[in-house]
């Protein structure tokens, strides 16, 4: 490992933490907050140790692969510690674990709270608490789609056998360009929101928390009732529609602007998305039509709403889909493993792994069929190489085993089944609620230390993919690289 | 397909079926049971449609990977089908979904039951009840040790990397020789635990009942409270570690009747096996002590006899384990998707695929870790090539996939959560008892017919292994060959 550029690396990544924290500091002060202080406390923290990162002078400047993953893995530990920091010293949060908790579900754009009551919190805390998915969200969509190819990052390869558009991490000047289009269509689908929400009657720091927590995925709120607090059908849908949107390739919306709209369709990856949104809604409002919801238009209501909510891993809310039947429920939480398309601001297994899951499946028992016929699996037209199988099949495999070992950390709680098993599914998958105390109108803050930094580790460890955090249980990952 | 090859070859399954329900008779008809002619019509019918099949003469004899696997696929059906007759004619069960659900979970050594009581039946039907796991348990053990590699199936792929001693399905006659070994093994093993329950003080027709349930690793009993029943420490042993023994592979015993005992401890899976087995044990007992049971010993008992009946997923029950803590029964829910060995007569995954799972992860990371290396993958100090891993890592992905789609339809039936998910880990995994309504004291027979022959399939879907029942889903699968 060539720990000096790992180190100089992550002091980049906290100082440009300490400048996002700046929007936070203006609206404390502008509200005149008791949380100006712990603002402009942290900046300074971060300033201070990024510069000191900084000031590292690393001999040697190659990157390695598991350089990038080591950056990558302490780079969201970091932010969550020091994005922490206000919440503790302005005693919003006074326990620091807490605090960590609700930090990494922001950056990691998961949504779940320890909070009991998010009203009547100091705006510029409540600001931050939202702003965190933002840029998390932005955060996953540069890293996945501009800088992990750079490092030569495994999990991109998914992407390469598919994404239309810019094609990521070729040379250096296009990675930028890459980079530069994803931060524009991020700004312009948070901006549009933002107004649409306006135009529903929010006020501006709300329709911002809203935006932020769609746009990215995440899924807090600074109502207690989360979206359903305004039981607004508009808001519900300009919600609903962002969600769908940004769970989506965020590499589709470049091409449908330069090739038309209808270029989307031709992805495999969306129609898949499309189809299990769609199909998801209709079964589920089937479900809790008459038995939940009088009106057919009511379940309906409430069906997309939360099928968006779960399968972008969201996670707002418009109702307690707690008390929904077992169909429905056990609906949701398939969706909390499929999660949305790669390349968007969603986190959990992917459309696109699923996608592929089952051709090579196809692919093995047609081999049986005809032993002597040679199959080749394609993607989006292209021919998809073995390593990449392997790849997404190994994938699968370690997202159940994190799951389980998990769950059974968190089974040490004596909380029921659902409960258990739904917060591992609801925080490795980025999602937020889950069911049962931890459901629409729960929250995490029961727990017990041990298993909030668990819950903590799996948001992190759902939403950098698993592989930077596995890679540093080896020996080997640590070794100094002689060139 | 073959399909007179095919109709041939059901056709003596239901004449060997006919025969094997002959000691059946016989115990009716030496307890003078109202079940006598019940069996008699059931041989009969099966004696003729048996001979229809035989008499069909195919002009060609080549059998091809299809068609061995349409036999199994078939071959499980019916035998199930027309094995749950005597239920129906003796009026034991009269609903034939009923019937069918308890002679499946027999043949596929499940278990599950959807009697209310089991206490007062016929001796007849109940020695066939328990016979049938007998049946099945040797059925898959000749099966994938012995006639499956003859038609090519590549489940065998996993053994043939390790299974010592005798070598499956290389020529005929060495397949005939390992049956007849594999045979001899398991009738030597069935008497030795009937004796040993006869000095535990059970009656003869009890010892054979448990003996069957127990190296079937089915989990019949004839008990209402299962093993429980008898409160005695000597047959919970007995029991216990005739199941470890059954769970796992039968061609170690031939191997430590060759090379000596330690030769069992060089199996690799067989290591893992023991390993899982002593972890759970230990685990549950420090978990289960002081919450449930005062004393450590009472502790260790419950928690071994129940770890080694879910792992080796013969589902008896020595204390209604739904009342244990979370974390405990979170092991044994993980127990049930673990399951035995290859090669013996318990389901689930099993360990084999487990610890290559685990090996393809670990070489998978690694490659990250030094990208030029090449990593060769070797099992029992053997090279396993491509395809079998990858066989290994689709397998796993289509038990998730199938787990959940049963998962989705029994969902329907509203029931908790803990009911809906173990009762298809429990049938898909062939174990038997779950949790909550379908724990150690329920029973399956609350369910809608609609939910009873979905578990019904499940348990023929894990016992068969998948492939067989997914290839019927493929229209080329049922294609004429022509040669």
């Amino acid at each position: 490992m060539n720990l000096p550029m790992v180190l100089r690396s992550l002091g980049i990544l906290l100082i440009c933490e300490a400048l996002l924290m700046v929007p936070s500091l203006a609206v404390s002060i502008i509200y005149e907050g008791y949380d100006v202080f712990p603002f402009v406390y942290t900046i300074a923290l971060l300033g201070a140790t990024g510069s000191a990162g900084l000031s590292i002078k690393p001999k040697k400047k190659n990157i390695y692969p598991r350089d990038g993953f080591a950056i990558v893995a302490f780079g969201w530990i970091l932010i969550s510690f020091f994005g922490s920091l206000p919440f503790i010293f302005s005693g919003v949060i006074p326990s620091f674990v807490d605090a960590f908790f609700e930090t990494s579900s922001g950056f990691t754009t998961t949504g779940a709270s320890i909070l009991t009551s998010v009203e009547g919190l100091p705006e510029g805390i409540m600001f931050w608490r939202s702003f965190t998915h933002w840029v998390g969200g932005m955060g996953v969509l540069v890293l996945t789609l501009a800088i992990l190819p750079l490092v030569g990052a495994n999990t991109v390869q998914i992407m390469k056998a598919e994404s239309p558009g810019p094609n990521p991490g070729k040379l250096v000047p296009k990675v930028r360009q890459t980079a530069k289009i994803l931060y524009i269509i991020y700004f312009v689908v948070t901006i549009v929101e933002i107004i649409l929400l306006l135009f529903g009657g929010m006020s501006f720091l709300d329709a911002c928390i809203h935006a932020f927590g769609t746009v990215g995925t995440g899924g807090f709120s600074n109502k207690n009732l989360s979206v359903g607090a305004y039981n607004s059908v508009y808001i519900e849908v300009v919600i609903s529609v962002f969600m769908i949107i940004c769970g989506a390739n965020f590499t589709l919306y470049y091409q449908a602007l330069k090739d038309g709209i209808k270029s989307i369709f031709k992805d495999e990856e969306f129609r898949l998305y499309i189809g299990v949104v769609t199909a998801s809604i209709l079964l589920i409002t089937f479900n809790i039509h008459g038995t939940i919801y009088k009106s057919i238009w009511e379940s309906l209501r409430h069906s997309s709403f939360q099928v968006a909510s779960i399968i972008t891993t969201t996670g707002y809310a418009s109702t307690n889909f707690d008390l929904w039947p077992t169909f429905s429920k056990i609906i949701l939480f398939m969706l909390m493993f499929i999660g949305g398309c790669a390349g968007s601001t969603a986190g959990a297994i992917k459309n696109i792994r699923i996608l592929m899951l089952f051709k090579i499946m196809k692919r093995e028992l047609l081999k049986i069929i005809h032993p002597r016929a040679v199959y080749v699996l394609k993607f989006g037209g292209k021919v998809v190489d073995d390593d990449t199988l392997s790849e997404v099949l190994v994938y699968f495999f370690m997202y159940m085993m994190i799951f389980a070992a998990a769950v059974l950390i968190i089974s040490l709680e004596g909380k029921d089944f659902a409960t258990t098993v739904s917060s591992i599914a609801a925080t490795l998958g980025n999602i937020g609620p889950g069911f049962g105390m931890v459901g629409p109108i729960g929250n995490f803050s029961e727990m017990t230390n041990i298993s909030k930094l668990v819950l903590s580790m799996c948001m992190i460890i759902g939403r950098i993919e698993i592989y930077p955090i596995l890679l540093m249980l080896f020996p080997s990952f640590w070794k100094k690289v002689n060139i």
